[in-house]
């Protein structure tokens, strides 16, 4: 009866997310959930915290011809089975990185690599429905923004399109829960390694640094160049990315201008803490001009597996249907 | 037999640790532990890890004349005790912010007030030993530096001091553990408001600010603002400081080159986790051009209570007292 | 147009959950929002994380005559104002542990003080609708359970009923997040007393314990004593009660069967995490023979804000009302 | 000059806690350190928290003849090493489990295969300093405790031993941070699954059972059946043992008596929080008679990587080699 829906990778963290927000969505039915070495094995196994538990997870082969696809594969592995999908008039939500990127260029820039199908990739909307605007309402094929970029560029873009801030010698450091760095089994994904401590990771490399930069780009108009620096925080989820930027003009009319009509972004007076929008789409904005270093300071908090993730996703297939932009998105935190 | 030394403000996290270090100190001897509301209690009801849980606190007023008073007070509560130990001949370490200003003006425009004794700043030496050098041997007063300036500027003074960054649009994101925001009873204190979070706090007004421009100014020669941004991270101790400024030159070989004879700070070749020195009185530091944004990062980790806080101290006391610098203090982190 | 529902004591941890829980559910219209400190600000300033967040809390003598009135107080807060709010014909859940002694004796037995009103207790029903079965069903007041007892109970009262373990030489260790403590501000609920700690709290006297001892006397008709011991555990939520009672058969067929009907009920083949059910309104249960020692072992984890508090004394008043037992209830976890 | 020591298996946690202990050790010096997988690396590459990061892991097979060797070795990894080298002279403490039951049968009954070198098992003492008195002075080969018997056996084994509790129809539930898991890449230790969640584990079929009640067999004389239930918590370190046993006398005399001349065993007039020991050698104890279910309640707290692991080894070394029990054995914790 629903729109019937494909979960592509529902053994990982975004894909388990995918699978609860799905489950109680009012329009779409999750008819297909495909994982690769946990195929076969039920949804328990991998997720007992969600009902449905004796769901079959089934080979990525297997998926058909769903209504939409979502997309939760490693990085370079979503863009064969999205074309392959698209060829076949599936609507897909990747959120992986293989199509994100404007132009083939770009990506070969950022990636080191050619992309594999470069003339693809204006075919692909960028899913940020904050700043995509009215593109993604009957979009067919969406690439999801990844987490730091959609917490830096909520914050940001705003603020360089209105030349509220310069676009140049912008500094994001940003604070992420452990989720953000997938299951896999790794030594520094250990309990042991993670708890009471806090460390940067990728410093200089991060590949969400171009995602980024392009964001900033389109807005600004101008190309820049962003110094981006993630760290890895004891805690399961949640982001805040502190971002500085030159400052112009008081950035609190523009953000509040820009949001207005945003059901899932607010801006708030005082510095948010991830707490207050883990569990929920939401993403809060506090920003303010440093008058004595002349910066503006944004801070911006989301959860990773919601608006960083799965809920963002989601969001998008809303638009993609038609749907009102909020259905089956939780607006409230899980504090405490 | 020992040298006798006294800890005011011991119910505290700081004072606590100071007691501990002094215990197991090979030349100070602990002979007075001064609380406020404490006092006439055991040492045990406020610090049950420690040994000597039968030592009774005393009021701050009778401290007498030991050969040095540590003291580990709220902001503004050591400037008059402090006056009155200098005077009766006690050297002091204050690991409070009273006199850690270099003239009566920068303390008025740090703090919004006059400070009560300007003319006695100049009598107290800043305790921050790799940067102030053998000022501290056979010094008097020595005013113990804020957790975050010692993390900042032991990473950016040697490299503002070499010309190999600018010391202008500096910006400085620190992440610390919830010890450093003290032991009192505050909401935002509470586990349920600080487990699964972070957030930034005293965004742009954290009087840590201007005693950081005060060591870069003295470093550089030259007059900056920074932008700094502290933030609460679910961890017990430690601080990250995640340091940019706009690159000149490499800034390893001259990071290498300044603590090449200092027993506490090591420069190590990737980015630090707190966990490592959590524990110790060590600095890890970690410097890299990004070569994208052309700006230089600088990580520091150090653990707040330690390097931060008591270890300082007594690594100032050690020099005063013409003692070796590592005398009693832990070289080894407490990881797992 | 919906059924108006007023909470006293919203601006706890409980309470909080009961604004979201409620203003999510498809029959109950939030109306008031009671406080006693707070009282006059708005709801964001104590819960940023919900929704409407400019709901003003009001004094609680305003709560005027809502269709049903959630009481979310401290031990000994809620007899008079639920007496009061039971006079004037308003349906009450009471959070707290006022009404659920079923005798004066017992009451006075437990808490030592006479209860102010013994002749209404039995006019108060004992909300864990799992073992009150249809005694909920259109009931007016309800008495909803403690964390604890609703943990320990729903593993042991099946099996003392059944005759599958005795009813004496119980032992149950609870181990509660630290929600479960509240929200005042106390030195032992502060993040440096709590994080990387545990510990047990309430040896022998916790005040859970006679509720316990009463439900599984009225599962088993036999007057016991069990021994209580709850643990601090740093966490926010959820509770684990690993529960030990002399075997007799078989505990696994007793306790499938009593919860076959149950929608939160759920009886797992493995020892549960309280991660898989945080967030939601269930209790995973697992239960096996010791052969060696010759005793069952039950271990029952639930959420101790949602089936430990808000979310049973929902569902106790979507029975009262008549409605879908599981109506506004999550199913789901939050892991990770 | 000093003691010759050598450390196998240096790799692990307990490992690295034992060159940590060692390298500040008065009398022992580390000339050797072991590994398997990571042999060739440096130390830093495996602790960084540790100074001498530059020594190099050496496969076990060069172990050579050290005057001392500390095994930090898998279960079942122990006794051919251990074996070899006590055929060379060489004095070890065995941190494994390969020798620590008193006879062949006992040990077959408990893992379910022959012990390989039964007749060997005469010449190991149970390192336990506390319990297997003078028997350690002078020992050659010692069997390290396991940490949860160290835990359970320190509280129960005076009583027992006593007559001031029954030895049967104890209940045991043991609360343990993440490092007693071990450093191995598994699903259930990544942060992600242990992070914000309480669980039970090995519930009725954990190897530290018969080893518990190895030890109440010998200190009551009698043979019981202990049940013992671990659990796994989101902390680093530390083990709580909750023990239950029916009461028969005052348990706090006994205990006091016990420990009177115990350097590092504390029994203290209230619940001892974890956190009070990590870090230090030290066992807190607390016990009283629940008169209400007649059970006597033990709660004993120790750190399980030092009381329960390298720091209990390091006190039978001490032994072993005639030198002060407490040589190089912090007394103190980390708190906070």
């Amino acid at each position: 009866m629903g729109t019937a829906a494909a979960i592509l990778g529902a053994s990982g963290y975004a894909g388990g997310e995918l699978v609860r927000l799905l489950d109680a969505h009012p329009a779409f039915d999750v008819d297909f959930l495909g994982a690769h070495s946990s195929a076969g094995n039920p949804l328990r196994d991998v997720h007992p915290h969600l009902t449905g538990g004796d769901r079959i997870l089934e080979p990525m082969a297997a998926v058909g011809e769903p209504d939409v696809a979502f997309l939760a594969l490693p990085h370079g592995a979503s863009w064969e089975v999205g074309e392959a999908l698209a060829g076949r008039g599936v609507k897909v939500v990747d959120l992986g990185s293989d199509y994100r990127m404007d132009t083939g260029d770009r990506y070969e820039a950022a990636y080191g690599t050619p992309h594999p199908l470069p003339h693809r990739l204006g075919d692909w909307h960028y899913g940020l429905p904050e700043l995509s605007g009215i593109d993604l309402r009957g979009a067919d094929l969406v690439a999801s923004p990844g987490c730091y970029p959609t917490s830096a560029l909520l914050g940001l873009a705003p603020l360089v399109a209105a030349g509220a801030v310069e676009p140049n010698a912008i500094v994001i450091d940003s604070m992420s829960g452990v989720t953000g760095a997938g299951r896999s089994l790794q030594e520094n994904l250990l309990f042991g390694s993670v708890d009471e401590s806090v460390g940067a990771y990728a410093v200089g490399t991060h590949r969400h640094r171009p995602e980024i930069e392009m964001g900033i780009q389109i807005a600004s108009g101008v190309e820049t160049a962003v110094q981006f620096t993630p760290h890895l925080v004891p805690m399961q989820r949640g982001i805040l990315s502190t971002c500085s930027a030159p400052a112009i003009a008081d950035p609190l009319p523009v953000l509040t201008e820009a949001y207005v009509a945003s059901p899932f972004v607010e801006v708030i007076d005082q510095p948010p803490q991830t707490r207050w929008v883990v569990g929920s789409n939401r993403a809060f904005i506090h920003a303010s001009v440093d008058v004595h270093a002349n910066r503006t300071m944004v801070l911006v908090a989301i959860d990773n597996l919601m608006k960083g993730a799965a809920g963002q996703a989601v969001q998008a297939a809303n638009l993609m249907f038609g749907l009102p932009e909020t259905a089956g998105l939780p607006m409230t935190g899980w504090l405490p």
